[in-house]
């Protein structure tokens, strides 16, 4: 059974090429499909286009059928394209006639536009609450470990001497501009696009504005054909967010690869954390930060393939937006489960104690020694010559009491103020 | 003369290379490298680090070479890397001793990230109010326009009727979205790096307070590391948000080279604003929009040029985040060419009276018959049935009076409350 | 059960992680696999590192195991972690310390390494047949309707005389161009790499060119840290190859989406072969052709997603390497399917006749015209503007008798030569 | 002067926004352009269509414009769109009439698309002799070094011994699969797309075979529709070939930035090849290889920027198509000037000898004494447990001299048989 069935069989092979994953993918987006259903029979209620009985029989049966999908018994099969066939199935089967006029005033792009951003909304808002969690891990990293020193480096090469207290509530501050960008998808994504029928809107009375309430949509897209190319760039904007929460994975699970090597060795994980070698008892192959690096990096990539999908399509439905959920769905997954396992593993880090101890990171120090000379009234530019010339004829030693005091220096980390900025960004 | 200068001279071959052309693009960020510079000094005189008369002649000087850029006639010589070089040459030259101690208790690291985030804030700053401009022209053209129908298509088949007051207002309303991107991004560029020093902040009792709030930043990044990884992570962010307002362009700019094909003949413009071709009159070359569509598909690509630039640095500086100004710079030009261009072009825009008299057009209407019967009682899916029943026997004949009545449809386009959601979005 | 299991139970979180789609997609590789063990273990045979009996035990069980994959009977359950932990264990089980001897001299990456390179030699070699035999029909439809006339466009605009012929064998031609990509990425799996071991060798006295030889291997990858190179290199050359083709499809596709549209109508295709909507009987949706379209142009993405994984990571073997797998298997089986529907859907095209008589394709033969003039003895330049001057007054008449003769246009296709180019490309 | 000029000003910003970058990239192509039109010329000389004394004229101009561009003393001024403009402009008024017979027969899309052929096929070729350059460097530093072992590396984790030899040679071996791509692109873009005039052929009896022959194409792009659809496409093969250098480029880079920081310290480079800090002297930043792999980076992003360009555009030309130069050929240069420099300093390294002493290296033998023990007649899965026992009981003792043999082994680089296998490419 197909919406559109005209009464002749499309050929099988073009019926497996066009559903896809789609059936797969709906059972993850079937709640929400239901939900704005509901929304609709109320609103059809409200409005008189149903009467009160269809109404109530209507709502009573898309609640039997969520709470199927709740309990994981909702199955779409092979005879039904998609969610919204199948439920539209179970309801006329149900109710007859009734069940027929759940379809009245709305198309299924209408339909999967809305439980789309539903979905959207609900995973973006699940995605700041796991942000939260790691920024509240590392921020407590920094504030256990801020006393250790760790060198810092430039283009690769021991530069200036940083702190495990440093690099962790880097991180954490990172990740707050990160959640900037999930709150301006949350935004893009918290407009109601019901209605839009199948993108130019429709004749019949409707009121958006009540189902945009009922469904805690923030606003309504107003804009019938604008709702309509919310399709795809819904999808984008999101991706944007996965890319920037990506981005600040990928660096800390590379830094955390580079500082596990045998040639850093910074920091280091429990046996059951790592992955090992029977013959080289010092190996402690840092799996997990790879895959998190290598999927964080795959979703960086995951705008552009929206993108190459949806540019220069004219305006108007194209059944190539269909395939914009095998992409966002399975990279909203792949996202939640990296910052899951980074939280997961993140909290059995373990620091190394002495780092700076080895001299060849002695030199870390001279610019401290540099500063004080300025400090004692002397230019910065002469200042910075007699230290060469003193390091060079062998005059230097270096003093390690680090005494850094101004705002997110080594000594004075601001974890405070960094809190409240990510309690404003989650408020956003 | 290079700041890092150790007397040896490094090979010219090597010069060329790695300065690339910093010093042109240095010249479009000289003046904010002035400013955050005139805020350093008064904080180094504010945290007694200077002398009153100090502070007072280097703030003098800055203000001398701030004119000369303004006045355009600011140069960066060959023998100079980049404009921080000559900067501080010019200081020293005027001021002697006095000239060396600006470098005090910062680094050239935290120049350029001062300064990029400036021109960032204020580029930034500077699409919202073009966006802000194209709005407002695409909704009056909108409101001028509403009862002018078109085709609406899905699967680029004739599907339901449109209008030029859907199809203008659409993409206003689209804008907005873009603007939530802007408003992520001016918030990621609106944090002071500045006392970042080389990435691991120093041992001076610098004030950073103080420069935020004479550089007018809304905050500071705290950590000093999370200030230095924002290199890069800025830009990525800006080019998030040009890339979503591109994505929009370049639809319009399909639409209209689409409509303006003698197959469609919906819109048209003046022939100032067409190429055209001596042998075939009708030949109106769209190729302002072929081009805003083409610069705006590059534009897209921006994010993933800094991705592949930036993805699997560990944190720390490295020299290629230099790079990034060599993309971000023209990419913020190129859009804001294509917003001016759009505007430049639209206001003349003319738009086609009588499209759907073709009776290529007729069964645009027939889902609002469709429409009718299920207002009249019949079930959705029945009437659906009879509809297609009718027309098949050829009884079909369109009446092609619409009355959409709902919100953001044809007849009810809400330009008020997509209005409102803008001056939201300027204000976000 | 894992290879390099040292006793303690990994945690359950970090196994499901780290194995993700592993063992669904190896057991596509798993025939490839088995092949390579074979060769391997005759190679140690022949260099009498394995007993004769050894030998002989080995390649009948491998056969064994090869027999119960093409049967589709080979599992891999979730004890083990990969089709090598697997089969590996079905030796042991079945021979006891002989199958433990199978894994003397190679390594897991070794494994990866040959059996993903024997997947993407052949695959390359099925998609050149499918790509053939696209072409052929591409060059069958040009040949079938080389005298139907259809407007040629640039910039969208009505433009020149084209025809059936050239448009058909234009995407002929053009496919050719790909296989180049397809030879070369051939050229690049081509290249045996075991023996490379972890990546830098071993110290038994293998034979490659053994191996290189049983497994028809053109050659080896002589050098053991270039062969590891080749872990996500291979995969990003095939990738190549696959968005050469992507692209060529999917312009094909766009076509033929805008010329079904009512706005064009030059072709059409039987009902079972496009989607359709009960209340606008002209609807013949291009879902396939959407379908091809998006898919082909999510394949061109795929090159950028490997190089985002692997951009930065230092020689040697990275876990990330891992999921260039359950990237590139997936792209493959894409493109395979939409060769295959786009010869299944286009052997069924429909192709209308009378397009040009519509009158606003009558300027297409202006330029014909200008042509004569010169012919007769006209500078082109003063042509052209008598000419424009004629159009203008009203003076002009389309004489719709081409006569394009010269190689490659309307009235000499050239198929014979393009067939030729074809043959050569496919040898290649 | 435009080409198409109607008569009627086209406004001044349009212009601007249209001509974009196009005079300064056409100096680069301007010899290309003018062979192309000397071989057009001479065509129509032997096809009758222009006299004798015209064809003469013709090329003699053609002669001395050529020797201007070739002295660089050629311009385009202002008022000219293009060097088309230009090139015409010049010969008319040299010529007269006779000036204005050069573009019988062609358009200018023809001629764009063969003189960006011309210059990419030149431009390939010499990208394969720098190529060949770089690798002959590797080799010959392979055979040098061959005996420097350095640590191998899998995880970031030290695995098993490699050296210099093994090292070097093997950026040399991965050097020649991207040759395979600049043989593709090269072949892509060996074909004459002369005569194709505005993407539609034209009525001429013009002789393609001819034009071929005299510019030295392997063969014609027969069909007209598919010469005008490698715009575009040219580019994007190319850049793929780009791509594919650029990527091992970047990893070379890659590895010598890591390898140059004191947790490594592998390899140096003489003070003129690296950037400094007067105060840290053991700083040596490696800026030309962080810019290396930075540039690289950003020309792996290359074929994507095309693509977002050129996808879902229908068949013929658009003006999008124009904006692919400005792309393509500062890529191009870039990777010129990577590859330039690549060598420049890679000709310089220097390698340290006794990286192994140092003990953290020595779990790195374990691998080889197991295999011993292999040799022996011990299982391998016996071996490994073994082994694993052993070193946990602190009994191991690495034995440091390597006996590895096989082919492409740290002793048996072969490079001649490496050597032989570029050679094959060069002439591919």
């Amino acid at each position: 059974m197909k919406l559109w069935d005209k009464g002749f069989s499309t050929d099988k092979k073009i019926d497996h090429f066009t559903v896809g994953s789609d059936r797969e993918l709906d059972l993850l987006l079937a709640a929400y499909d239901v939900k704005a259903s509901k929304a609709h029979a109320q609103m059809l209620g409200e409005t008189a286009l149903l009467s009160e009985q269809e109404t109530e029989e209507l709502l009573g049966e898309l609640d039997h059928i969520l709470s199927t999908i709740e309990k994981g018994e909702f199955t779409i099969e092979d005879e039904f394209e998609d969610m919204h066939s199948k439920i539209e199935y179970l309801l006329i089967q149900k109710l007859g006639d009734t069940g027929k006029k759940i379809h009245m005033a709305r198309s299924r792009n209408d339909q999967v536009l809305v439980a789309i951003h539903l979905y959207l909304k609900q995973e973006l808002e699940e995605i700041k609450t796991q942000s939260r969690e790691l920024f509240d891990l590392l921020l407590s990293l920094a504030e256990k470990h801020k006393d250790v020193l760790l060198p810092g480096y430039t283009h690769l090469q021991v530069a200036m001497p940083s702190s495990f207290g440093l690099w962790f509530s880097a991180y954490a501050e990172s990740l707050i501009d990160d959640l900037y960008f999930v709150n301006a998808a949350s935004k893009v994504v918290d407009q109601n696009p019901l209605g839009s029928a199948a993108g130019y809107g429709n004749s019949f009375p409707i009121n958006r504005k009540h189902t945009t309430e009922s469904l805690e949509f923030a606003t309504l897209k107003y804009n019938v054909v604008a709702a309509q190319m919310s399709r795809g760039k819904a999808e984008k904007s999101t991706a944007f967010a996965l890319s920037a929460i990506a981005s600040t994975l990928s660096k800390l699970a590379m830094d955390i690869c580079l500082y596990m090597s045998q040639n850093f060795d910074f920091v280091s994980f429990p046996d059951e954390l790592t992955t090992g070698s029977s013959i080289m008892p010092h190996k402690k192959n840092p799996d997990v930060f790879e895959l998190i690096r290598a999927k964080c990096n795959k979703l960086q990539a995951v705008p552009n393939q929206l993108m190459m999908m949806t540019t220069n399509l004219p305006s108007g439905y194209h059944r190539d937006l269909q395939l914009t959920k095998e992409i966002i769905v399975p990279a909203i997954q792949e996202l939640r489960s990296c910052l899951e396992m980074t939280v997961f593993t993140l909290k059995d880090i373990r620091v190394n104690q002495n780092i700076l101890e080895d001299p060849k990171y002695d030199y870390l120090f001279s610019v401290d020694t540099l500063n004080e000379l300025v400090l004692q009234g002397m230019p910065f530019r002469d200042a910075y010559k007699k230290m060469g010339t003193d390091i060079e004829a062998g005059n230097y030693q270096p003093k390690k009491d680090i005494d850094h005091t101004h705002e997110g220096s080594i000594g004075n980390l601001c974890l405070k103020e960094i809190n409240a900025k990510m309690d404003q960004a989650m408020s956003g």
